[in-house]
């Protein structure tokens, strides 16, 4: 994989970016995690006034070969199904982006159909879906590379008409499989209290779904006793989960603020954490979830999500639901008065 | 005070609005908490496709004779400071009413200044402040009458343009302390689990203001061995408050959505459930803060915010922030497609 330049945020600007907003015309911290998240935004954008303009979202869809071993409630051509029923507006991501003016990008980077005449969705496929990692590792190093490549420049099209933050959602049934393999082996925590029920698993399901990962792990473990992150991404990661890792990892490099979704998006900031540490001080997040083990995963990041709705759906609809509250934290620091032009007796 | 004609919710929609939420494109339950405002919507409008058509705001302001004894960490003349701030478009609720497109009203309905040449504030004074209820009823009964029914014509107004969601806000200094008392008797809760820190109170503030509360506490149980609810209203409340009570009364006898601010407002609605229980049904929450009490308020009303995002400052910021949510919610019904229309194999 190529290297990302990504700058730690520099933390000199934060006495005066607190000093203005402990200055608007309200107590001091009274607007809670508004003052956070405006702090968070100054710092990225290096600004005491922030700006979100062109939002965008990118719907990154891909299919999982171990989707074969019946590991989800839903079948695998529900994935190309939905990306059409996105690219025609029906979608429960389509009405939040139409909600909150986002500019959606419905990107094909590996759905096991041919979508390339299909008008509204972008061909970037990397191939008809992954290899079942039950038997072998998903995807090829190149194709690692190219997922990675592809997720860069799709935030570098979006950097182009000025975009200042990115939402990343994800259709393909049967990404929270890989999602808790990374989990448990990037985290350490035992594959137990990283499965859940994904979009509706009944418990024998969960059961056989247990006893697949498990198996894969145990395989995994025997190929590359030495794995390395990188190895861990790529055995069991989906293209469109490694190409939101590429356009996580570039959106940092440009500064612009990443706003994460539920389980499946947290698994791959937390892969694009552990490639690169310094793309953490660029996420927001935006939605925990009721799936088993998001909360964890979360304080693997030291992540304090903004909203819990109990959204399962995925397609980024946690993150696009959160976007307000980033919004206000910057109308927050950029159109509130301060006290001493509102003529306002200052309060403690 | 008069009679409020508020029906129940009626249930006999339910199975149809289940079926056209669960037959949009989307595993079932797997949109959350915007699927259960959906059902509240649907049913408090009777109709499959609700409407959140001219949201409107009501920042009503007050003075309360009890900040003369010092249990606020600000000063009284904050109030008609902050309401002047409000009508020139400087404070958070300002800029939470333009992000969310809300008609605000700002509403003069008791502070102790005089307002009436301002631009921009609705003059609707009952009186000066209230009257310091450590010796004497806030209010008389004429008073809490005039409070309730300029609540009432407030939304009757706001009804007019056509609005069918009602959020509102406060300005008092010193309202965090009859809403305590509120919450301590009407839930017969003990003062001490009713008592926050306000906008900031240091510890031995916080210990003053108890020990004023407790003596108020003491004297209008003397005084009203046998107090009804609307005894307890009037001996404590502020005009700011009053009046919200009869707007949300006012608001659920009109069928149109409430959605509930933070500790303030949730004391109101809790007052205005126990003067017509059916008020419940039309009242969403939305946003739990850390004001001590706040949780276990929301819990003697049996509601699940949608919010927690630490906000202590009033106005009505937190019922503002959470509008997107119900606007989302309120789009998934009325724009997602269903499966059959999307051709798409159903989910379970």
């Amino acid at each position: 994989m190529r290297t990302f330049q990504i700058e730690p945020l520099d933390d000199r600007l934060r006495g005066a970016i607190q000093d203005k907003i402990d200055n608007l015309n309200k107590p001091k911290g009274s607007l809670g995690e508004l003052e956070h998240v405006a702090m968070q935004l100054c710092l990225i954008q290096r600004t005491l006034s922030p700006s979100l303009a062109h939002p965008c979202h990118l719907l990154l869809g891909g299919d999982h070969g171990i989707e074969r071993e019946g590991v989800s409630v839903s079948p695998r051509e529900v994935t190309w199904q939905q990306m059409i029923n996105f690219s025609r507006g029906g979608g429960g991501v389509n009405m939040l982006c139409r909600q909150h003016g986002f500019d959606l990008r419905v990107v094909d980077v590996g759905v096991d159909y041919d979508l390339s005449g299909i008008r509204g969705i972008i061909n970037r496929k990397v191939a008809r879906g992954t290899k079942n990692f039950l038997h072998e590792p998903a995807m090829s190093e190149k194709e690692f590379d190219q997922a990675i490549e592809t997720g860069a420049a799709l935030v570098d099209d979006c950097a182009a008409v000025g975009c200042r933050i990115l939402c990343i959602g994800e259709m393909g049934i049967a990404n929270t499989s890989p999602s808790s393999l990374w989990m448990s082996l990037l985290c350490d925590i035992p594959l137990d209290g990283c499965i859940g029920a994904g979009a509706g698993l009944d418990r024998p399901g969960l059961r056989h779904k247990k006893e697949v990962l498990t198996l894969a792990l145990e395989n995994f473990r025997r190929l590359f006793p030495n794995a390395s992150t990188e190895d861990i991404i790529r055995y069991f990661g989906g293209f469109e989960m490694v190409a939101a890792i590429g356009a996580m990892l570039q959106a940092a490099q440009r500064r612009i603020v990443i706003l994460v979704d539920g389980f499946i998006m947290t698994a791959c900031a937390l892969a694009a954490c552990r490639l690169c540490p310094a793309a953490r001080d660029y996420m927001i997040f935006g939605h925990c979830g009721d799936e088993s083990g998001h909360k964890r995963l979360l304080d693997a990041l030291e992540a304090r999500p903004l909203l819990y709705l109990g959204l399962r759906l995925g397609e980024g609809t946690g993150a696009l639901c959160a976007f307000p509250i980033v919004d206000s934290a910057a109308r927050m620091i950029n159109e509130m008065n301060n006290f001493e032009h509102a003529n306002i007796t200052k309060y403690f």
